[in-house]
């Protein structure tokens, strides 16, 4: 991620500092701080407030920064404590009243800011801040997510030539993370899923040196990570002649995708998106057979805003970026779950890992 | 991990109850729940108090837990929010004083119980909860950890061999997180470093996909999981003819290592110990170029307590295991690290790692 496009992010956070009636935020979710600086750097922590983004971070990345950051970025190495440094900051700055991160700060934090602090700062506990911006990719971010995909579609074309009765769900992931970073990735995006047998009716199985057998669906769930941009896409597989049970649930986990994606285009409500595919797995008798939710934003995070469940009365706008993936779990005996990624347009949706299967 | 050996943790858990003067405690850290209640499942809770172990978990995975639990170890699935079904166990076990893990929870959530639990409970936030117990690592622990060790060792012979001129930093990755898969590792104990030339430099380099030149030193730190025990190991490996000037600082690196080795045995200060080894690359002149602590413990986390650095001024322990990882870095030129682990034994030390240089 380069740092520009750090202006017009910025100018969007100074609307979100004035709605929320506060001179500073400081921010410490490692996706905030990259998204609104231009800078990966685990455990730094970003004071927004209208005279600029104040980076502060490790030694180790300051000097490397300093040389790359333009205003409104200034890159500061922490000096003393983290939290002298953050209050010397928000002193020179003349912030009062700051808003932090809540469900990311943790509580000894937040007491050590507090009591260095004193009287002379109020600090407002925000439970979101900038998420809803990192919701509407722009170009770049857009450019670094195509490439995530592209990279995951090509690690599933090949691993769908090597799996083979006996092989072990351990080698398949083994296969898959060499596969990904010789095609250019930096790292997983999460640890890889593969999940066999009567392991796949189990939504988040943890990988296992279970061998897999012919006749069974073989469910991986994998992304990678290109400039701190992620995929994430899940891909059912079966060896061997598909019992003709597993192809029903499998075709009508395909159907209720693709009512899903039909339904997305800027203004539709995320719930009536969700619906769409739960609805026609319902009818089908499985309704009680998908027990989470359609989908999820992608981005700096793998999950990420907005949650594409059927509570959620937002309408969807174009830009979002997230993931429509129904499954069905029979506990116990098997499981189906298809993922895609997909891109709300002017007038529609695209299916950005549509090439596979779309 | 098994569920057996958490009845003595859990009576060493009563007395911290009893030193820290509450009635019960609310851990939150992976690590340490994992560690109290023998289940590793991400985002749980687990509450200690003399009544038992209630570990709230995920639905997921609360059905498969029950099945294995045994006293003093409950398992209890989330029924409507986490907060509730907190609240709930405290009201049911009439825990009034209530530590909990202030590094680890978030301020939204103390926000929330403290909302929800009104005026019956008294939260207090405790820096450190068991992270002293898990210090001292029992025969079950040092069992996975010796495996973990011992497939990161085979994983450096077998890089060992690889690694040739115009290789990238990426392509060693890929196939060491194939190796050590194939090995029978789950996963990488953390992000693979392999810093080449320049990035040599750079104590905590990020992978790149710069090509490994004749000459150039490349730091390898990596690590594997094993039933949630770690590794942590780093060598560095020189290509063809290596730069005297490099092969010197190598020397003083490894012989730093060997003095602060030779200083590990029950009762030795943590503080010693660094300094056996700083003092060394101090006289040799290269002092400011070796800028971080000289290791840290390792087991269930890759980084825990104690951390082996100059100002610790506590003994070390029969039972501990930790990493001896001196380093001299030239900013910009190259850096040299050598790391290995070590277990306080009775009389002395032994080196987990020592079948490969020690």
């Amino acid at each position: 991620m380069k740092a520009n496009g750090a202006g017009s992010r910025f100018d969007k956070t100074l609307g979100i500092l004035k709605a929320q009636k506060v001179d500073g935020i400081l921010l410490n979710s490692e996706a905030n701080v990259s998204y609104l600086s231009g800078f990966h750097a685990p455990d730094s922590y970003l004071i927004a407030s209208k005279k600029g983004l104040n980076l502060i971070t490790d030694f180790r990345y300051a000097a490397d920064f300093r040389k790359k950051a333009k205003p409104p970025v200034k890159i500061l190495g922490i000096t003393g404590t983290i939290f002298a440094t953050i209050c010397d900051v928000l002193a020179n700055e003349s912030i009062k009243n700051v808003g932090f991160e809540s469900r990311h700060l943790a509580f000894a934090e937040c007491q050590a800011l507090h009591e260095l602090s004193k009287k002379r700062i109020t600090w407002i506990p925000l439970k979101e801040t900038i998420e809803h911006l990192r919701e509407i990719k722009d170009n770049e971010e857009l450019a670094h997510i195509r490439k995530a995909i592209r990279i995951t579609l090509q690690a599933y074309d090949f691993i769908k030539k090597k799996l083979k009765h006996d092989m072990k769900e351990l080698q398949v992931a083994a296969e898959l993370e060499r596969f990904i970073r010789l095609a250019g990735a930096t790292s997983s995006a999460f640890e890889i899923i593969v999940a066999s047998g009567p392991n796949s009716s189990y939504p988040h199985a943890q990988i296992s040196d279970r061998a897999i057998r012919t006749g069974e669906p073989i469910v991986i769930d994998m992304g990678v990570t290109i400039n701190g941009y992620k995929s994430d896409l899940t891909r059912t597989f079966f060896l061997g002649r598909i019992n003709p049970v597993v192809r029903r649930l499998d075709m009508i986990v395909r159907e209720a995708q693709r009512m899903a994606i039909r339904a997305v285009k800027p203004g539709a409500l995320i719930k009536d998106i969700d619906s769409a595919a739960r609805n026609y797995i319902k009818e089908k008798g499985f309704g009680k057979y998908f027990g989470h939710s359609l989908g999820h934003g992608v981005g700096l995070e793998v999950h990420e805003s907005p949650s594409i469940n059927c509570k959620n009365e937002v309408p969807v706008k174009k830009g979002m970026v997230f993931t429509i993936e129904p499954g069905i779990y029979i506990p116990g005996s098997y499981g189906i779950r298809q993922e895609e990624m997909v891109l709300v347009t002017a007038n529609g949706v695209e299916v950005l890992s549509g090439n596979c299967r779309h």
